[in-house]
């Protein structure tokens, strides 16, 4: 894969993808949530059988089609999102913030050992609502510290 | 500009823009139709200041906001046009169909001579059709052809 296909990449990502991380209740996780960090890129089924192609060359994630028609290229193991965004990186102009905070994010993750922790990670993934604009965010850091007390994992 | 940024501008393209030609009734016109090509790209304005910069760094077209609160990056000067599909065409995967029509049919406006030629023209445009799967295309080369005769431009 060479410079020019991964600044595609970083075009295409910018014009019509996502990179979130969403906080989903999760009773067989330590702390009864699972971090689940995507990177999504969306297109019309009907109208363009593009993302398989870009699929085929990327050879990260995979396909899935809404019931609304759209489908989606969705990447959501963390090493592949780390490549991703390793490589597109150099060359995102509007979700440079988004990528930086994914990747802080991914770190983050890798030294979680405790509910301190935990709950400072749940506050770094707070920061995406601002960055995509997002309203039906449901869980976030307040919502695990409540879990987190609940547990008497955490002390208030 | 180097290839980064244009094949960046490709996947943009790719993922959210619109290469197209309108046919469009004008009286001022020898032929009665104006042929308007246009490639556009497409964001919503509220969650995405973005087209901004891109128009900031790709220094083509204008920035239209339509009332529905989509934010459009305008490109419908023909020089312009050329030059953005001569920058992106090695990098486009998506739309490479779309943008050698568009070439093709720039080549063709310029060495229109004759109703004839004109009506060809027009067929060529109808290309577009299949290769964006747009429904509401109202004026076609079935109507210049009839035009062009009521005018007594071209004999059946």
């Amino acid at each position: 894969m060479n410079r020019e296909f991964w600044s595609y990449i970083a075009g295409f990502l910018d014009a019509d993808g996502s990179i979130y991380v969403q906080l989903k209740n999760n009773p067989t996780y330590k702390y009864k949530y699972q971090v689940a960090p995507s990177i999504v890129f969306y297109q019309k089924k009907k109208e363009n059988p593009g993302l398989d192609i870009i699929h085929q060359k990327l050879k990260l994630g995979y396909i899935r089609l809404r019931k609304d028609g759209m489908q989606e290229l969705v990447i959501n193991d963390r090493k592949s999102i780390n490549l991703l965004l390793f490589r597109t990186l150099p060359y995102l102009i509007l979700k440079q913030s988004q990528a930086q905070l994914m990747i802080k994010i991914l770190k983050q993750i890798e030294v979680v050992s405790s509910a301190d922790d935990f709950l400072s990670l749940a506050k770094t993934i707070d920061l995406f609502r601002e960055l995509n604009y997002s309203k039906r965010r449901t869980v976030d850091s307040q919502a695990v510290y409540h879990s987190l007390i609940n547990l008497k994992l955490l002390t208030p």
